[in-house]
């Protein structure tokens, strides 16, 4: 055993400082489990402390009838204890009894697999030998899956999920499956809603009054007074006649555009490329021709619209906020090509409502341009803190994709709490200034000091804060050294989420994030980026630029000073309070 | 206006017990509303109060630019006192104020619209003043809107939402837009563990300690220990490797049929002709050929199956439960030919997920047949009475899912709080018996006694109770006569969920749904019947039958008397414990 763990420790600091005395004692000794642990266990306490280690347990887990990769270093030790047994995250509500211990769990395989496949066992195999190809040269279906699978591993999109559990009562911190706090630095709970107390005592009302449920179909006696009061609310923070909640945006929008365009006689579809997935999905559904241009280039999409015939009809979708890049859609420019060319617009505000504009009703709002937009959407989930999505526009489209869309028909409602919630939320953000306030100001504290760092933030006038890293494998390397080794947690974004080679971490900053905790970020992407010899602003303008990034130009932020209400006594921890990537 | 009241007082039993004295009082008087309700508020006291009525209140908001017909029967009398000030919703939840009236509301126009389009004026022509087309003989899309909407009232499958609050602490009771109390007789919340105390307590336990929303997606900050512990119990539920959550079940079904479909080289998908929309959204998102066979016909589908070449990926999707018709699909020997023909199974059961079973794993559990099923999908929104869906099979067919379908990797997560009542709900099904037999048993007892009237219910072995009427405007005005003049809620049910001329009422019996309860709604559709010489099962059978009523066959229950836990002193209501819809 010396001589393997003299090889293997070099990468892995558990079992660099842990004797080897206690390793070979902890390989004999039985794993301790709490009572009611599914069967079966691990073989002993060694290899249950092995299946807390991010690299080790999902390779136990996912690839254990393949080499395990060391190339991947292991930062994790501090908080591993092999000699305390494992019991369960301290954060199971009350109620649950005893979880089954999985910090760090393997990223999917869920399954005890009583009396199938042992968690520990290559699923592949197992389930091939559950149910054999009926004969021989038949089509194997479990071999084809675990190929497609193989295409994700080789290409480093294959994506691990962190154990994350935010806590309301800690906001921004979170434990992980090992039950250490983390700062979460990569919540799209930008302002902190989904803690706030107004909204979780309404929604334990809701509870109490209407259950859990909303036991069927807007249509079939899951439409309550909640819901109709949440539609109103939502035509009314947009200014539109109506709107329509559906069980994500992600199904507003899918369903919205697939409706859309297939009903509209010959319509064409033009789609910004830098739209988010459910938009492509919705405009791939709705089989109407599809004309994408180039990201916020106007020019080109007016070339676009030039193509078609006038009288043809015509959407065109975009956003506000792009979710990775940050960048901000042109608004009131592409609303007006759209009467130039008597086209319909589709507005995505799900990472703009509750954000901008004085009563939190996006982008469009803030800069006075919500009556040019037919349809706009957005979602509960993010700044509202809760979950679902919507649309508003005309009472007769709204009521049309009411009458037509199946994603909306054909689903159970979302349930009184979640509405009451959102509701809640909604109404506060209507009226409190005081958290897209402090979000601006820590947003435009965190990006005046990266970039007086040299740290590459990808450029642009919004909340987001894209640190460019561009290469998978660093990007993902760095956010488990930053997890780790610093108890931040900020996720990594590879390929398809953003090109490969524009590989970042997306941080975004709350109103919990304050001025102390900024420190902590700072200090540990410095080092690491020092450590690392990674690409400053300097060397990424030295090859020509990437993503924005070192290629001198200047982004202001699109909230105006002027326009934030600065708390009394606020002190800025940089002096600038706008930003610029200029190398 | 005495002439006028007498002309329609007629059909309108407010109009007949009010005082024409009183009516010009209220024509005159200002409405009353209580404070912070949005502009513009009804002209008058008169008007504010038609806004109450069923008929008047959805004429006014949707159809005030056509004629109002008036040969809709308005029952609404009882509950309306035009004197008494509107105030919100008796069962607004604590903190949110006055709700603006919207007893019986409009179907959809929630927008107040301020300065926009009146509730009141026409939608489309507001709108359509709103947004002029760009030039003469452009395309009109409000007026296209308008258009297929108004096919929807031409063939009657335009819905009406009725405002149903279902209140926890009164189950199955409800109350209406106006705070009428109404006996809910037709929600999926088919075992009432919407308002079983154990799940809100640990979902309010959960509110503390997690907060309202997950805040990302599962790759961004939105995978919490919460997800993985329900993944890992529904793979366990359902003796598979692997389970996944998604935002609906609606969802799980459309993202895996696509995804699955549409990487299988070559795949053809087989699918029941009576599945449900979701499946046949993925379906045909999928792009993969489609066979459809006839409902439970597996003469056909092997047909179907001999007609592709058996190296073909072949994929046979099809229900355990069907929910408007109750028939049950013929798992095993769907399997069988499954194996036969080297194709893999996916079965829906969200009807049946909670209901069957020793551990309320489904239909496939309570026959034995879960190991030889490829994929489950299932839903937490009906008998657990929440809201998600899921998928449960091998560990790389769901992590494939996991790794490649946009509409599980680009949506928010699930809350942990309706994560964590799920789970409770699920677990607390795998043990207790007592729901699933109470429903059971009411649901026999149900047929039982609808049978031994002639009341014709579309003959089935499962716990739906559908209550065949065979035409659309007389279901929804027998739904509508249960509503307002008995308080007994049950949705009507149209083209398109049923063929047209097998419009019917879908009754779902709950273990909260008791014998005296049972004797108001069969006394109700008793005298309705009777008093609307409606079609009783021999009527049927004289015209040679129509949706398996009056053709003479004889079903048994799926789940057998000796498999009920019958409680001690349980007395049936009706001798007949076993059902026929004989003639």
């Amino acid at each position: 055993m010396e001589a393997l763990v003299s090889t293997v420790s070099r990468s892995c600091p558990f079992l660099a400082k842990t004797p080897v005395k206690t390793l070979r004692r902890l390989s004999t000794l039985p794993a301790a489990l709490p009572a009611g642990h599914p069967a079966p266990a691990p073989r002993n306490a060694l290899l249950a402390s092995a299946q807390k280690c991010p690299v080790m347990g999902t390779a136990l887990a996912v690839q254990s009838s393949r080499a395990i990769s060391t190339s991947a270093k292991c930062p994790f030790a501090a908080a591993v204890d092999a000699a305390v047994p494992i019991v369960g995250p301290p954060g199971a509500a009350a109620g649950f009894g005893a979880e089954p211990p999985m910090p760090n769990p393997p990223a999917f395989v869920n399954g005890p697999s009583a009396g199938r496949a042992p968690a520990a066992k290559p699923a592949a195999a197992a389930v091939a030998a559950a149910k054999p190809a009926a004969f021989a040269g038949a089509f194997d279906y479990e071999a084809f899956y675990q190929t497609e699978l193989d295409k994700k591993h080789k290409d480093k999109s294959y994506r691990y999920f962190n154990n994350i559990n935010r806590l309301a009562q800690l906001f921004p911190t979170a434990h992980t499956g090992t039950g250490e706090h983390v700062t979460v630095w990569c919540s799209n709970d930008y302002l902190g809603m989904s803690r706030h107390s107004l909204v979780t005592e309404n929604m334990k009302a809701t509870l109490d009054k209407y259950g859990a449920g909303a036991g069927g179909t807007r249509n079939i006696a899951g439409n309550a007074q909640l819901h109709l009061s949440l539609e109103r609310e939502l035509a009314d923070l947009h200014k539109k006649p109506a709107a329509l909640v559906f069980s994500s945006c992600f199904v507003a929008n899918d369903a919205t555009l697939s409706t859309l365009g297939s009903k509209l006689p010959g319509c064409v579809i033009f789609s910004d490329a830098s739209n988010h997935a459910s938009m492509i999905q919705g405009i791939r559904h709705s089989g109407a021709p599809k004309k994408i241009f180039r990201h916020n280039d106007l020019a080109h999409l007016e070339e676009l619209l030039q193509s078609v015939d006038i009288n043809t009809p015509k959407i065109i979708a975009f956003e506000s906020v792009y979710s990775m890049s940050g960048s901000i859609g042109h608004i009131k420019e592409i609303a007006a090509l759209a009467r130039k060319y008597n086209a319909i617009t589709f507005l995505d505000e799900v990472h703009a409502v509750g954000m901008y504009g004085r009563t939190g009703a996006g982008v469009a709002e803030y800069i006075d341009a919500m009556d040019e937009i037919d349809i706009i959407t957005g979602t509960l989930g993010k700044a509202y803190g809760v979950v679902g999505g919507y649309i508003a526009a005309s009472a007769p489209l709204v009521d049309m994709i009411r009458s037509y869309a199946p994603g909306f028909i054909f689903t159970t409602s979302l349930p009184p709490v979640v509405v009451s919630g959102a509701l809640t939320s909604i109404r506060y953000l209507k009226t409190s200034q005081a958290e897209r306030s402090a979000q601006q100001l820590h947003t435009r504290d965190l990006k005046g000091r990266l970039d007086a760092l040299g740290i590459p933030v990808v450029p642009n006038p919004s909340h987001i804060v894209p640190v460019l890293v561009g290469d998978a494998e660093t990007a993902k390397s760095v956010s488990d050294e930053l997890l780790y080794k610093y108890q931040i947690y900020v996720q990594s974004i590879n390929f398809p989420t953003v090109a490969r080679g524009e590989e970042r971490l997306r941080i975004t900053p709350t109103p919990g994030h304050t001025a102390e905790l900024a420190d902590v970020l700072v200090d540990a992407l410095s080092t690491i980026w020092r450590e690392r010899g990674l690409k400053t602003v300097e060397d990424w303008a030295a090859v020509g630029g990437n993503a924005g990034v070192g290629t001198g130009q200047r982004v202001e932020q699109l909230v105006k000073l002027e326009d934030i209400e600065i708390p009394a006594g606020y002190v800025p921890s940089h002096e600038s309070v706008t930003v610029s990537a200029s190398a």
